[in-house]
């Protein structure tokens, strides 16, 4: 079996890949951009140190359109990020039979409704896995901090690979980065994974007792 | 670090244990009862077969008098799973830091509310987690498989370790079968594990790909 994670470079959606290594023969990690050059760097570096093969995918531009439109007219940025990550979502579920993010106890935004996720799976007979579903923010640190070293960093700061960062990136090009001050919280933080610590030593201690 | 698991013997709580086994350095199931005989035979099976810690909790006789009066004036399941549920988790909380249970993306009930899940982790500094929170019936069963052998059971059929199959007996034993037939779903089944298939071989031949 094979499992697909949508993957941002940041702690997260690395969570949810190192959760579901031990159940799955192979992890392929995949981000999405909007074009933008260098977006996909940071996801690639932090693939390469989990060990994962790793993918990018390019939203076609009328994504971006759209969800520079939706910004704008709620003026604040849920909506769009649900927007675009529905149809990262749906666009690896067309091909992939299990398909995993990095979408949190707590999140708000982004967020596929419980009617979304069934028709999803319904549909195109996937299975949509949302490993850090039941997990809370100390929690998921706490999980992750076992495995790999990441580090925080302020989501003004360019280029990192999540939506969240692309999306004001290509506001301040598009609109001026007034815009983006008035729709983005100040001072979002974002994290971007550095290093993997360690494979399954743990385990194969266990494993020995065992036997 | 260790993680507390609420385990009934069944497939979902076991594989919340193994999904969290990599990242913990102690994993222990805990089994609560009625007090009814023979109902931990079920669950302590399958600790030994799953290779971990097993114990066994015994609830008040005032949470069974009360699980049965919701039970007799709700006419339905649901609200007196998750009254016994939640007094079981608390108590686990009072003592560990890391409680999880196998509570799926799709139950009704037992459920705890996102309210009840913030004021249960700030009261008591711990972490709750639903490690099968974000996966859906047929993800379970196929990531399970991966690692147990399970087998179905009508919940009607006893010993079993879990909540429903306690309360079905005890109402049975207080107030006649006709009780259940009121109350519960007919044909409804759990599961119960049989056998651990594997530790981590294939995790191990990653590393070895990855050295």
């Amino acid at each position: 079996m094979k499992a697909t994670i949508l993957f941002s470079g940041g702690k997260d959606s690395a969570l949810s890949s190192l959760l579901l290594e031990p159940f799955f023969d192979h992890i392929e990690l995949v981000t999405f951009s909007f074009g933008q050059e260098d977006t996909g760097k940071v996801a690639a570096f932090a693939a390469r140190q989990l060990g994962y093969p790793h993918r990018k995918m390019v939203f076609e531009d009328k994504v971006l359109d759209r969800a520079l439109e939706i910004l704008i007219s709620t003026g604040y940025p849920n909506d769009a990020l649900n927007y675009v990550h529905a149809i990262a979502v749906e666009t690896l579920a067309q091909n992939c039979e299990f398909v995993a993010d990095g979408t949190r106890r707590d999140d708000r935004a982004p967020i596929l409704s419980h009617n979304a996720i069934c028709s999803l799976e319904d549909r195109l007979k996937m299975h949509y896995l949302r490993p850090l579903a039941g997990l809370g923010g100390k929690t998921i640190k706490a999980m992750a901090s076992q495995y790999i070293d990441f580090q925080e960093e302020l989501s003004e700061n360019y280029p990192a690979s999540d939506f969240e960062v692309g999306l004001r990136h290509a506001l301040i090009d598009r609109h001026g980065s007034r815009e983006v001050e008035r729709i983005f919280p100040k001072n979002h933080m974002h994290t971007r994974v550095i290093r993997r610590k360690r494979f399954v030593k743990e385990i194969e201690r266990k494993e020995d007792q065992a036997c």
